[in-house]
């Protein structure tokens, strides 16, 4: 068997695994943000027909897994694996999930780097032949979050600039064989990365050098330079920690410029609080189930690598002191007039 | 690429990929039971050295890590990839370990099917050439299960016979290519079953199900009966489920006899406290690794299904009313004279 691992933490897909298509679906507050109109559907209420917020997560992860599978032009039965994660406790909106589609469940927990968690490991068992078609999804839910990390919302509290606003929705993809999407490339799964910060309310702070570690082991890994890639984007680092991220880059001599952007700035618009940005797994999910596969299959990205990072406390390991653990998983996808395919 | 799956849930391994060594540290009360001597490391009380329980827990990960890794004669810096994965909330067992280790980290969530989660995709990873050694570890305690999912325990609250004592420890397996320790065979992986059980002091009665479907599965996507298994054995069904699941199987023509065992029911002895047995992450792992993979490598057991049973439930999903949304992971292990290799 060939190694299909290039330096330490990177793997190199075949080329052939694409996401055939993938969808994304959002509350009612990131509908009026940036990216507006590009959703397949937007709730207009945080409940979602549902009678807590709770299931009102659990329906939007369904609803972006059926509109993923439908998009590809396939049957519920065609998909043989569902990777998933999201932000609540024992990931019950990925498992409520996976009771409704009755999909093998692969279940991950990443925090907010389960958006490429979830896609870098579907790949791979599609690569390597374990699956056919996997469907990989995350979710997260503004009030679910409030209420499971920090106080109920009813209780009003403040918040400093430095807190970022849990982004509502879901994105999916259906990872599989086939000639249209974006190629599969590379991941680089990242390690944790826990520079002593302990601020609940600057996540954004604390995940930076977790990406900015992924980034550089990947370009270390592939030979690569920031040349090759069109967009770099970090998943939810958003207006404190994305600057961070390009100064640590910068000092190891990675000058990236305007091709590193972040998906928690893409989210909500100037009008919109939100403090230093977007958070959660539906940050990077929905920039990159709702913008960045269109931006690439009609043709304006060739190049692009999204590092989903995340935050891996609770509320306990807080509470007893413990600095925030955070991690960076990097996947890279092009399309086929850089990889020299046909399309079909 | 030839497809690596078998049925439509069950991931056949090319027969090259091992568990090369395993570990197994449990606290004292698992240390007093049925696999007595049999541990790595057993610690005199639930604080393993550490402040809280929590720390403790993570702290056992990281020894059963450090311990397997050790056994298979390699170095940390020789492993690439860490797939763990525990009960904790937002998985910081798991997390923290890995902030420890510095191994690049998967993070799953399957509750008490992690254990067979993290092993039949930390060898999917190797078998595929994107690994060349995975270790997967699980942790469960028993003070931090029931302080996050049930009452403090100074609450002193009372429990059904149903109930199932949760097992302090952790399990780690070591997994790539060599000549030594039980092959990797297949891995049918489970879809969630809700049979509409809402207690969660029944938890084995929930499982049941799950378990008798992968089972089911495992040998109508593979051909195989019950023959061909030395040992088919469930996590952490115990005293109430494990009866209940082969009901099941004997309704679906699959009467498995003495071959059918439970995990659950190996842990404590009879003069232990233990309400209908064990449960937890580490009641399958200890089993495994401290005891089945001795049994594989002296030859006294050749052919093995380990099916490890999670409950995907939370506290808030009990409490908004919904039934316990329940998996199982099958991993199949054969020795060398099963498989007609030779053994180094």
């Amino acid at each position: 068997m060939a190694s299909k691992r290039v330096g330490k933490h990177t793997w190199s897909y075949s080329g052939q695994v694409r996401i055939l298509a993938g969808a994304a679906v959002a509350g009612p507050k990131e509908g009026e943000g940036q990216l507006k109109g590009k959703f397949d559907h937007t709730y207009p209420d945080l409940y979602a027909e549902q009678d807590s917020w709770e299931k009102a997560e659990r329906k939007m992860m369904e609803d972006a897994v059926n509109k993923a599978v439908e998009k590809a032009g396939l049957q519920m039965n065609q998909i043989d694996t569902f990777l998933a994660g999201d932000l609540l406790n024992q990931n019950i909106s990925a498992s409520f999930t996976a009771r409704q589609n009755q999909l093998p469940l692969i279940g991950m927990f990443g925090a907010c780097s389960a958006s490429m968690l979830t896609l870098s490991t579907g790949a791979a068992l599609v690569d390597a032949g374990f699956s056919d078609h996997a469907v990989v999804a995350v979710s997260s839910h503004n009030a679910t979050a409030e209420r499971q990390y920090r106080y109920p919302t009813e209780y009003g509290g403040q918040k400093p600039p430095t807190a970022q606003w849990t982004v509502t929705g879901s994105g999916a993809g259906v990872v599989g064989r086939g000639t249209t999407g974006p190629i599969l490339r590379y991941a680089t799964m990242g390690k944790v990365v826990d520079m002593g910060v302990k601020n609940p309310f600057d996540m954004g702070a604390a995940m930076a050098p977790a990406a900015a570690e992924t980034i550089e082991v990947h370009f270390q890994d592939t030979g690569l330079t920031p040349a090759d890639y069109d967009l770099i984007i970090t998943g939810d680092l958003a207006g404190v920690g994305h600057p961070i991220a390009t100064e640590l880059l910068a000092k190891k001599g990675l000058e990236l410029g305007d091709i590193f952007q972040d998906c928690g700035l893409m989210i909500y618009n100037d009008e919109q609080e939100s403090f230093a940005g977007a958070s959660g797994c539906a940050s990077s999910a929905l920039v990159m189930y709702a913008h960045i596969l269109e931006e690439m299959n009609q043709g304006r990205l060739s190049r692009v690598m999204v590092v989903a990072t995340g935050a891996l406390m609770n509320p306990v390991s807080y509470q007893q002191g413990e600095s925030i653990p955070c991690i960076a998983h990097a996947v890279t996808l092009e399309t086929d007039v850089v990889s020299g395919g046909e399309k079909g």
